[in-house]
């Protein structure tokens, strides 16, 4: 059995959201890996859709991940934005999986361009950024937006998926996009990437999936972050952050 | 179950080192995963360390693949040249993996910088390139030679993986890798990347593993090449490819 | 005397069209330079649309290439993907020269941004890719398609110069182009790039005389591709690809 | 009169030490421009060395920057990492430099190629990934370590300057360096670039100089982050960040 | 105080647009800075719009400013083309700042993307090249032309105004920038920055300004081009140059 | 018949040598090539070793190949920095060829990375700058400097040939170099590169016979600088850098 936990790093998902997330997760996963949602510690944003909230929920994020790592064999952190990612590979000793890197390399291994559909004008910029980041933003043609605040997205929004289609299709027709991905776990977790990608005619990947997937492969075969990248912090200086106990864990 | 296609592409392995390398795959994978070890119609050559040799057997795996692809969910190519992959993608309709692919954009997902551990010197300029090819040549620090050409390559020549350590040390101390990896599916299925990866200190990974993990993964939620990008052939000119019969089932 | 081969990677070229070409071949080259037009040794495509086609002709350019390279000097591909450049230069001890290299670095001197007119909406993101493995790729502002699959390609089309004119305009006003060339070889030998260049007011090239005339420099000032980029095969496993004898012959 | 608050991340700067490094950034300054050191709300760690230690910090830079900002013309964060830059441009409407940023295009300006000192091997890949993140990282020839946890730094460190010394000489005959500068704001404060300068022969940038006079300039010019770029975040979602009034302020 | 020289490559500048620019430059700068405008020695262009005129006025701007550079403590090139940078730092000691090369860098710093404003479509794929030559092309997303030949340029012209909000609205929408600057020094100080940036709602930077700052800062720390990548010339071998007494005071 | 000029922008060159290389470039083209070597107007400097000497020369050759360009069909600029290549091709209708821009992208078709032996440690920062300008940096694995100093150079200097043979065989063993080049005409000149590719064992190109080469065949084809990125300059404001007859002739 693996273990992976998918962390979501802002507060105040509705319960019977949070239990449908885990049985989708679940679903979506083979039947020798058991995934566990789990939300952060607070304080932090109710949905993630800037860098101050990005920046806000990596404490809690931190907190969680570092307390309940011995009991999980790979952390997904569950944010479209990979928020703290290079802090949690610092913290962590199990594999920690970005949904956006994860997604934005799959693209760019069956498609060699590729169209973000992120969630709001303001998010494009920082799109942008992520895909330069992974050193593919040459192979991203195209961010656009759906225009869909976090707490808006219901999977049951036919309008959305009309938006995402409309969009899907000019990035195809206008930008040469090739296949497409939502930047935007709410998104993913609508579950609508069939019948979109059939309507649109180009793949539109599904970031759950491929990021879990790979946790699981990664927790399976042993495969981590290097710690020549992302080196072990000094535990002793971060007391205050994780707790006594917790930190004096790791000395 | 997922039935993954692993296709050799030269000519040639013996019986006894097939069946192993298909054990081995089948260790490698979950229990749903059933992988079948294919070796391409020849001609061919007996092992690919070479531009002509890559020509020369990639019409052997394109008539192979075509004529085979209704039994498999996936196919993964044998030779981390990835030989054909473009070729392959066009002509298939199941996902297909490449290992170098699938490997290179692991080592950039769990390091800032990686080594490409290539059999001679003379396949490190190929190296390069490839690594080019998907973009991510920036990451990739090094490519060096452990001097080992392919049919020399035996799982239980300590002295081979003495040379990969050495590389492997000299690369994380010289050039600043950070990860490493073979870049020879023999040097994958010698399955000594445990006690490389332990005695060198960074992760040194197994394309063996990663490529059919991706490809089993793929096959389960429907991820394939985009016909965008590697748009369907037209079949009815590639009849003295593939037979006449096979052509015309496409049709 | 220079003599170049241009070497046809199709067959079924008519013959009144091979032998047009080869007189084409030598109008555009000057008088110490003798050029053969030699098509390869089938089997393989009629025309060359695809990475499949690609792939399947190279296998008769390496014998063919292989049998009669003591003959030339120099040896161009007659054909603008540039199929099995690689694999050709290890090859071979007389300079190889791409049609598509030759353009691409010629249109990168003449201007700094440049559109590549290519054949089909299908062979475009190949052709972005070529321009990508030249390193090139961000002086190439569009791939543009003028809709024109090769075997109806006919030098007396006006209706073709109509697109190709068309979508030079477009690209010069809407992308930016500097310079255009058409990437087909079929589409230069047609041989109406002046007027095209005059009704766009761009540069068209030709590169047809482009890589011919880069041959012949080439083998006259001893130029040719490094050995160390592209090393020698190791003849002794080519056997059964180039003939007993032919192999021998290199030992 | 220019305001400029030079904000400090961390927590525990010694009461001597913070007035010092405000003596000095007045002194750097010129007299129209009046610079005051604050230290960040807790909780958070006690120097900043690692992507953990960054994000731990952010949280509290926030807080202090968005309450005290109109008392200011311009943010300086007071560290090299430019911890939450994204996130203050967005949060802030007085222009935020980071001094990393600043220096690393003051380096590209007086220089083709420079070599940035950090502090530990860990850091290592932080700093390319910063200079990455600045699109400059071509520019960046090398990240060499002075072996300087930052509590250890003293301006009065003999043994210290020798190190960098010692790296600077190396960088640039070895690596080709022609500028470099120091990757922390302790090695910056302690001021001793001349002598390092004098001593290595190429210039040896102060960010601490470079970051507070930017600050000024761009204070008295109007010039700051663009909110295209760096869009104002939803105020009505942070008030459990920010605190209830000051959220309210914003609307 | 520090004395800066900004340095007009042209010839022909009328004695009140002259002395309007002066004191235009005293009044961007602080008390403590002292802008001189000096003209260089002809012979040269009347303005400066192509790589011809480029060429011509540097001979003039080099003996003007190695007579004069003793007087100043830094020199700003005052043409956006950045005229003969590399030779004028390879001759000074003080200081040399290019307002192309500050602005760029300062663009790249408010905004990931950004749009040069150029006079001409002739001297757009200067303009391109130039932030080429920056390292910074990625981030321009587009030169536009506001079709302002230099000599035409007055700064109160509106209907010059209207074309760069025109423009500048067009690259915000259409090509995503998310900052804009006016390619030219005669916009620069037309000084209509301020209603332009409120009208198209992004920054527009002021290139004098920039400069000026940057070249009083510069000064006030001795920060200055790298003698490694502007090694100083031979000056026994300019003495046609710079003039005999001119040379003989460099040795 | 072509003809073909090769400016000398410096002054000085003496009488014999200009003959022997007149000599030496008709011996390297073609029967139907004619090349006629001018040297340009001064003033201008004796050799081109700096920027300011770059600079110095370029209104001389601006004014004497507008003066003589129409007894010729080609241009070569006779200097590998290739200076005001810019210029001259907006100011000259025929095509104006530049040796560095012939030679760097000859290398990089005949390898995929080289090496640049430069006369001067102080002239590698420019020769790294070249590439970068012809987007070629990444294939340009080092710069060497041979140390000799233009004036010292004579091309029966066995030692400097010596010195180039070890360099070269350096930047194959340390920098993985695959082609090598000289970057100046007079080591170009000393014709001594059949022997140094000998004894290195990799390609060592000759930029004289390269550039001249190319400058024949385009000339021959009408292929030319874009009159898009190289914009015909304004002639009626050329009067004083031109003369007035002259300018009058292109209105």
């Amino acid at each position: 059995m693996v273990d992976v936990c998918y962390l979501v790093p802002g507060v105040g998902l509705p319960n019977d959201e949070q239990a449908r997330r885990e049985r989708v997760a679940n679903e979506l996963t083979p039947d020798h890996v058991d995934v566990t949602v789990v939300e952060a510690d607070g304080p932090g944003p109710t949905s993630i859709e800037s860098a101050v909230e990005e920046y806000w929920c990596v404490v809690g994020s931190m907190k969680t991940a570092h307390r309940i790592q011995s009991e999980f064999d790979a952390l997904v952190i569950g944010c479209f934005g990979d928020p703290g990612i290079r802090a949690l590979r610092e913290l962590l000793s199990i594999p920690v999986v970005g949904p956006a890197e994860a997604t934005i390399h799959t693209a760019a291994m069956i498609a060699d361009r590729f169209t973000w559909l992120t969630i709001l004008e303001a998010t494009a910029p920082m799109s942008y950024e992520q895909a330069h980041e992974h050193h593919l933003s040459d192979r991203c043609v195209s961010v656009r937006s759906v225009d869909a605040p976090v707490e808006s997205i219901d999977h049951g929004d036919d309008d959305l998926v009309e938006r995402m289609v409309r969009e899907g299709k000019a990035a195809v027709e206008e930008d040469g996009a090739e296949a497409l991905f939502p930047g935007c776990m709410s998104l993913s977790f609508a579950q609508r990437h069939d019948e979109i990608e059939e309507r649109v005619g180009v793949p539109f990947l599904d970031p759950a999936s491929i990021a879990l997937e790979q946790a699981a492969a990664w927790a399976r075969h042993g495969v981590a972050q290097s710690s020549k990248t992302y080196p072990e912090p000094k535990f002793e200086k971060l007391g205050d952050l994780l707790g006594g106990s917790a930190a004096a864990a790791d000395d």
